[in-house]
């Protein structure tokens, strides 16, 4: 498949000039003191009262020599290891809303660590999903365990690769802690590095925070990964134009770049965004909107420019219910990103702005997922699959509905959905359900048939002892 | 923009020499004598008993030499003439649906003539769609006018393009009677041609019909517009590959557009499909399905390689109702055809396989082609639009909120949606509204505010003299 292009080749070229440009003479204000000191002995002018940063364009053009195409996602079961861009569209859930609607209730309520158990024993089954980043977070989580209270149940219960964030390196640490009990050890742990560490350390306008900042540095100074995402949201954070916010945007990649590059030449990155326009008519964040869709596509030719792997936050949808808006709104910006060479989508599971987990939305997005990857899969062009010869002998007026060579193709070629209904109106009409009801179907379906997963005994209570008093991490359904 | 290939320009190639293969040594069943005449006329192998035509590669290489890049949808108020694919995209309701879902019991039936003056008013105020293709058909038409039915109130009421088909020449007669009383008379109609025919000649695999044959013929015969749709259904009338169904509807579209230019070299077409792939567990048609989507963007693919605008039914759902479903299968598909250069979309107001009309789908296409518009429109790159200016005097950490530039900017850069919800839970809780619900307050407050359309008196008093008994075709809301 050949991507779109949004840009012109000269456009591209000027946009990252206009980001040299910005980082060269605007600056950015670096408010980790560790990310000044590496900015300063990599030549760059620091001022220590106003913490501005201006990074030469000659080191960041340096820095992109170390940049690497590749970014893995390793997962505790290395046959659900996952490569960009190899294994692209890689699919995310989307992470961290605090809220879930209850499957009881259909009400919204704070989610706990169970909540997350059921979730990543949900994803585990889901094909469509490649990476678990974890959902929600955990109410109930125990004082000085709010990290490792999502990290536990979300481990324990999908074997994919776990993706999500910490909000000090106190809670890092711990659950690096973790990773090590589950691996048997620090050593085994940094061979197969199983916890996907993501972060904003980039507040828009230009503008490295302290504790994500910090994160980032520790990560990449121990060779383990972790990847940030670019938030502009125009109008409010960034111009309100779409080339503005993207090459501001595009010149906070850039900086964040130089620094990861600058600590571990060649550390994996990933260029993911969740660029957004604000709904100035109520100053509401507006995730769903087409201009999303459009800024990550414009986003990943930039990627490609660079060579690293894109995406982010794509997909996700302003509905607070599985209707025909939260349908469209993940239909139309997946399919966007996807065709302009997003390689990552972190788009499931979320409803109502990125506030709440919903399961039927989780498995409509595999549905989602699925169909994007046949997508992906393309037209599958051959002399073979040209069938000339089949089409001379069926000849003008036949049909191929009895032959073999249809049923030999008929699962290799066609997606078959089980959220979509294609029944006819007549037949539908005894069950008059709806997409959101079959999704639940499944959902129900999936939880009949799963059994607690568990660690093994050893190192289970080695974990507990480890962080006394932690959450049970099992499923209730 | 520039769009996305599922092919290289090898595999183009090969398709176009695969398709040229088939019409020369397989052939085509020409059930139509006076195009069998034609085809013979020009050279082709003819056989009167078998009604098979072989068509020389030769000869499909000369008329392709008079394809040209434009089509027109001529409007009765000029000012919504439509040009693909300068206009693109081009929006269109999908049509000739049997039933109507109808809006005071929600249930489906068949449709009369009031529905279509009433579905005519709606697409002329929805600024999304381009064209209107008649959605239904007229259960109350008067024996002999069950084509008048259909478009005097399609006509009556909507001033934009009217587009569809009559199932025999004496009908197709009728209602370029009824274009002519309308303009004026003969000679201004055919100035402005504003009744935009469409026919679905070639019966796949590689047959072409009677009827649809004759007024394909007849019409460009004497200059007016009309353009053909091929329909393979990949398991049933076409190879269970992709491109399989792609080089037999390619074959098809090549032997439609010979015959077209040897009637009138230089006659605008359009290279519409609606290829699908059967969904074989049941038998059940998948205009829904992804895999109608990618064969519409390979199609389109090789329409830019004739250089003649491109589209079709696509968008359509299988959903029964306005649910997560029907969003995201209009999405998905429409999407991937706007990237891959699809010029036109005959996408809007069906559920349920095309079998029946809903107002609210009307509307929430209304949104997506809006969205899609905008999609279309693109990143708008420029100097000004860079923004470096501003980047640099709001700098880091500072805000866009109060500019006067945000607010100058903010209409014409982000699409502001109607259907779609960007409340924050705790505000829609009070409402609880779907998209469907809110799509439908729309309906009524367009009709609210509607006029009934007429035409000068004198004019309906001809027509009405002409169609003694013709349906009313006012709006009964």
């Amino acid at each position: 498949m050949k991507f779109m292009d949004y840009f012109t080749e000269a456009e591209v070229t000027r946009i990252h000039e206009a980001s040299l440009d910005i980082l060269q003479n605007t600056g950015l204000s670096v408010r980790n003191e560790k990310a000044r000191e590496i900015f300063k002995k990599a030549g760059c002018s620091v001022d220590e009262t106003t913490q501005l940063v201006k990074i030469p364009a000659k080191l960041v053009e340096d820095c992109r020599q170390s940049y690497v195409p590749e970014y893995t996602f390793t997962a505790q079961d290395p046959k659900y290891d996952i490569v960009l861009p190899d294994n692209r569209p890689v699919v995310i859930t989307g992470s961290s809303a605090p809220n879930i609607i209850d499957p009881k209730t259909g009400e919204d309520r704070r989610a706990t660590s169970s909540d997350i158990a059921n979730i990543a024993n949900l994803i585990n089954e889901l094909d469509g999903f490649d990476v678990f980043s974890i959902s929600t977070l955990a109410q109930d989580a125990p004082k000085g365990q709010i990290s490792v209270s999502r990290f536990y149940p979300a481990l324990k219960n999908c074997k994919k690769p776990v993706r999500s964030n910490t909000p000090t390196i106190k809670d890092l640490e711990d659950v690096l802690e973790l990773g090590a009990l589950i691996a048997g050890g620090k050593e085994a742990y940094k061979e197969r590095p199983f916890i996907n560490h993501h972060y904003c350390p980039v507040v828009s306008p230009l503008t490295m925070d302290v504790d994500s900042t910090d994160a980032v540095i520790y990560l990449t100074e121990k060779g383990l990964p972790v990847y940030g995402t670019i938030v502009p949201n125009a109008g409010m954070t960034s111009p309100m134009t779409m080339t503005g916010t993207l090459v501001l945007g595009n010149a906070e990649f850039l900086a964040l770049s130089t620094l990861i590059q600058l600590i571990r030449p060649g550390a994996p990155m990933i260029y993911a965004v969740l660029s957004t326009v604000a709904d100035l008519r109520t100053g509401n964040y507006a995730p769903g909107a087409v201009e999303t869709g459009m800024l990550q596509m414009a986003h990943s030719q930039m990627a490609r420019f660079y060579g690293v792997p894109s995406g982010g936050y794509i997909g996700l949808t302003n509905s607070q219910i599985n209707d025909a808006q939260c349908g469209y709104e993940t239909g139309i910006n997946t399919t966007g990103a996807l065709l302009a060479g997003s390689d990552m989508f972190n788009m499931g599971g979320l409803l109502g702005s990125l506030m709440a987990f919903d399961y039927s939305k989780a498995v409509i997005d595999n549905e989602i997922a699925l169909m994007l990857k046949r997508m992906k899969r393309g037209m599958e062009f051959s002399e073979e699959n040209l069938c000339l010869d089949l089409i001379h002998e069926v000849g003008p007026g036949g049909t191929y509905l009895d032959l073999k060579h249809t049923q030999k193709n008929m699962r290799k070629m066609a997606f078959y959905p089980k959220v979509a209904t294609r029944e006819m109106r007549k037949k539908w009409e005894a069950s008059r359900s709806t997409a959101e009801e079959r999704a639940f179907e499944q959902v129900n379906k999936i939880f009949e048939n799963s059994v607690q997963k568990t660690f093994p005994a050893e190192i289970d209570e080695k974990i507990r002892n480890n962080f006394p008093g932690l959450v049970k991490g099992d499923m209730v359904w």
